[in-house]
């Protein structure tokens, strides 16, 4: 909006979208962020404005996430279970997704395909669930249920969206993420 | 045992106690193989007749522990739930351990201090689910059940191992995993 997008339009969706097809022609590492502003038609200052570095183009989603999933726990209502208050955040959050799945689909091969960038991504999965915790406590859970509670929200989350991204069910993430929950519920039920 | 032990005796755990000395004391970056051979009082050559680098000093012990797990896994009695199969497998894995609280909070400390081990550390933890849930499988667990309980075991081992190796419970590392399913399964009845 305003003065940059009349001369950029969705410049930091169209680097985006340049930056996901070199990683997956050439490789991450093989792929210079000249090349990205290249492909997209735009210039190295203009990604520079947008993405502190090219793993950032990678990551600045999982960022987005917590802030929406902490503040879904914050305002989750009264009485809900923690492990509740997670789903209830998680389903919410979703919204962040939209129909992006060939977007995620990608991402996800580009981040599996290079063990430094995997690292990064379980490194931010890990504050992940310390986000989730500390605002689970600041709602009066004790620990560790607020632990147990974020981690476990944290492992739905990651199955539900491996599978939504695979391309393996054709649901909306939301109603993957509802299932997942319901079949931790049963899993830990156990004897 | 053998010829080697009567001329190093115990060099893998002289080795190891030396490398934890150095990287609490200097930072893991700033230590080298050398170093640690000098401080425990043997040859580099010995070193890497232990280890392949300074690396694996924190992380052979991940490899023992999934190879523990996946046949704790195997050799759990048939009819019990998937949850328990884990939890059964992760209770016993515990042996592994043995008294070592000292030696895995400074570990633990060391590893937290480095992004580049914290990440090795996580996938790890990663490939350690997927090996489980592997193994679930193996027995006829289905998806995402084998996953999710797979994942579950993992997070319940995560923080129950923290909280040992914090030093904040004085109870053995098999009782906390004990405790630490219990609540998960109590969290996860939610509404």
């Amino acid at each position: 909006m305003g003065f940059m997008s009349r001369w950029e339009p969705n410049a930091r969706g169209r680097l985006e979208l340049a930056a996901l097809e070199l990683y997956s022609e050439r490789g991450y590492d093989q792929t210079t962020v000249a090349e990205i502003a290249k492909r997209a038609g735009l210039t190295e200052r203009t990604f520079f404005r947008h993405f502190a570095d090219k793993r950032e183009v990678l990551f600045y989603g999982a960022g987005m996430l917590q802030q929406r999933l902490v503040r879904g726990i914050d305002e989750a209502p009264a009485g809900l279970a923690p492990i509740d208050v997670v789903g209830t955040a998680l389903e919410a959050a979703t919204e962040l997704f939209g129909e992006r799945t060939a977007m995620a689909q990608q991402r996800q091969a580009i981040v599996a395909a290079n063990p430094e960038l995997q690292g990064r991504e379980l490194i931010k999965l890990a504050a992940l669930a310390v986000a989730l915790a500390d605002a689970l406590r600041a709602r009066g859970v004790p620990d560790p249920a607020a632990s147990l509670a974020a981690e476990a929200g944290v492992a739905v989350f990651k199955i539900a969206f491996q599978r939504w991204a695979s391309g393996t069910v054709e649901r909306p993430l939301s109603q993957v993420i509802g299932e997942s929950l319901a079949e931790l519920k049963t899993v830990t039920a156990g004897n």
